[in-house]
């Protein structure tokens, strides 16, 4: 906490390691508490030989979302990792928006059991959606703080706008997806994909700008 | 655990950091398991297009409680938070203090989903009173230990009033919610909120005090 | 893991740190899964009201098995954590029984839903022992191979009949209580109760008989 | 993560530490989520005495796919103790082959759960074992990436296909017993045991050597 990198500027701020700690715990519970969502099938146990290979096969579309929302947990917690590493300083606004971001992350293994059991339905669909969009929100609330507070190094700073950009782009890609669930709940996955791919190479692609410059 | 921050006085007493560790643990995953007081709704196939929007907004007062229920547990853990920030020595009666301390939080979700759930019902809402007002019970104890055997560095222990008010405050708030709660369990929330909004510029008040004098 | 205090002596060992945080780990979760036991009354709407208090009251079974579950779990984290501030080295053998320890305390909030909501039938208290006494065996035997390979520091060494005493303690009470337990289920608990008002004092006189010789 | 072991090669990869922590609490968390796949008998209270101890007994197939569950999630958290410990260098295709690993680490106490309830089905057996095996491929590609990027310190990649081999055997253990549980479900499991009575033996024999030339 009196390390250079870690250094703390507002009163009534706390510990850096330890928020840190408390947010991956969060985000490591959270992640796996998604496997909740996927309930052991209740057979009784004459029929269970000839129908649990059945009940297994009817949980498809319950995996699928665990391993959605395993990714996407997985990939807010990549983007926080990165966002800390490069955060030098700390106060209680970025304290509270973290809260509030964590209570969105710890809201998924919940919508993420909803759009599991429900994906074809477009509130489903949009109540996850919608709480990627929130999670986001915070997110990038985070950065715009640590970004006009200037909490980041130098190099960070050079790149405002590009941050932002590749920060907002997953809520942007959910946003898009609500409208659509509306015309068909069944294509908004798709879109949602699409990100996975877009985004690591634009993530790569600021961060090799920002080296260069650094 | 040799370093002088964290000297350890009596003996039997157990490390600094782990105990830290330990109860950022339970913190994390007492508010994490909040999301386990909303059920996936339980709809037949056939309705679950039509009704599936609807009783998602009948979880309003589930997940309004989830929101508090994590404010509350985030609060208590910013608390903790500050005062092991402060704390200079760690002694046995501070262990035990602490693990009813976690023993409450941990009950947290228990009390915060039976409130979710029969949020009118006052039984409901004298319950999770009840329960947060023994975690401030245990956390101003801790507190009242510290400041008696001077645990924590000079200019804290300047002014104990005022830190042990701004602690015990939480748990007169939701005292006075309980008989609120006879009258009209359904006012009793909104008391708690003026916590929210009251309690930060008192913590702010004291630490800057405390640091003026520091 | 190259500090003098945390020297691993046998090759396929792992480091320290990650041992004792993965342990905590565990416990912590362990300990917070408890609450799981306590399930929120289901009520008709209309008859919560009316009801809601006594069913809360009717929990009362469940709710003194939570902290007594919590205190017992508490109460082998405490023994674990000096155990693991004395050691000196590690080896797979401490490993592996370390594991074994975990795995009975993991089970602990299946035992101990069972002993909360059939608390006045034997199978429940004397399953309930039988996973205590499973894991005091496996703490003993790491205190043993500990004492045994002279991983524990000089002073500690100096009084292993006390030492062994002093862990085989617990096991021994719930040992007891199995068959208090076929005599009269109700009356095992306050055997426990029992452990929990001398054991503190026997640790304290072994703790100040070795400080006194090291 | 300046430290010299801890080297990251490549933009855009997080935090060695922090990356451990993360899949420390995935583990200890899997690991413990296990004792859900025990549910807690539901009994009418003037038959509890009577049927009680019958219920428990017919659990015992849950009781023990909880310690096979146990065992495996515990050899794997071993495996990668070892191979964390070992590594010099992280980059971000290794953090992403980890966060794969661990979503089938994650998905383990429902597979577990499944095999608990329906050990007799060979659907359940299959299952539990496709876990496993997905769960080690994802291992062992780690490995494979960390040998063929040298990111292990110079003894162990004298020896890249002992290593590869010993990291590979449950995979092919696992693997095996699809077919067996196709001829008779019951004996697969004893494949497995098979398994943690070999692998002990063979990582020990490649640590020897590995160090005899280190």
């Amino acid at each position: 906490m009196s390390a250079p990198e870690h250094e703390i500027e507002e009163e009534g701020s706390a510990g850096y390691e330890r928020v840190v700690a408390f947010s991956d715990g969060v985000f490591a519970i959270a992640i796996t508490l998604l496997v909740l969502g996927l309930d052991v099938p209740d057979l009784p146990e004459s029929r269970a030989p000839d129908e649990l290979a059945g009940a297994l096969r009817d949980l498809g579309p319950q995996v699928a979302s665990y391993f959605i929302g395993f990714a996407v947990i997985g990939a807010f917690w990549l983007g926080h990792h990165r966002f800390f590493e490069q955060l030098r300083r700390f106060d209680s606004t970025l304290l509270l928006l973290n809260l509030a971001f964590l209570a969105f992350i710890s809201l998924m293994p919940f919508t993420t059991g909803v759009f599991g059991r429900y994906g074809e339905v477009e509130a489903a669909v949009i109540l996850y959606a919608a709480n990627v969009v929130a999670a986001s929100g915070f997110d990038t609330a985070m950065l715009w703080i640590a970004l006009r507070r200037e909490l980041l190094p130098p190099a960070a700073l050079a790149h405002p706008g590009l941050m932002l950009l590749s920060n907002v782009l997953p809520a942007l890609v959910f946003l898009c997806s609500i409208p659509v669930a509306f015309v068909d709940p069944g294509i908004a996955p798709y879109v949602w994909i699409a990100l996975f791919v877009v985004s690591p190479l634009l993530v790569r692609t600021i961060s090799r700008r920002v080296e260069a410059d650094g």
